[in-house]
């Protein structure tokens, strides 16, 4: 069966993000007023082949532990769905 | 009020991603088989003060338009909700 998979990477709460910081402080020159907090993160879209939904799923968590994040400075968190039309 | 924006920005149909044809080429060597359309995009969160929700979407939109996306090479999705406990 095929999945798509959907990963989100950010760095983990208390990492300095200066892509963030970057665009919070163009806003203000822009003329917008009354954003904060912004993270930049990186989402990742990919299919995956996998006998089941449990299979894709640890399949995609060890994807991310071993190329897609950095543990020690970010976290990530994965969403599975069976692709349609595939069996 | 005060909203939280989720902002998805990826590349547009037919335009090369670099990063994800990276990943993929690294996965054979890792050991990952059956992982294929790999698509690297930005998801970028930030809190936004606005009157209504109304106003916090196209605001949201208007911020992708100016300053986080290149609507040349890139296109973007936007979600608003409202921030709990927030008057």
């Amino acid at each position: 069966m095929r999945f798509s998979v959907v990963v989100e990477v950010s760095g983990l709460e208390g990492i300095a993000d200066p892509e963030g910081q970057t665009i919070e402080r163009a806003l203000p020159a822009l003329g917008f007023e009354g954003v904060a907090d912004v993270r930049v993160g990186k989402l990742i879209r990919l299919h995956l082949e996998a006998p089941d939904e449990t299979t894709a799923y640890e399949r995609a968590g060890e994807l991310c532990r071993r190329l897609l994040a950095n543990p020690v400075i970010e976290r990530y968190e994965v969403a599975v769905s069976p692709l349609a039309g595939t069996g």
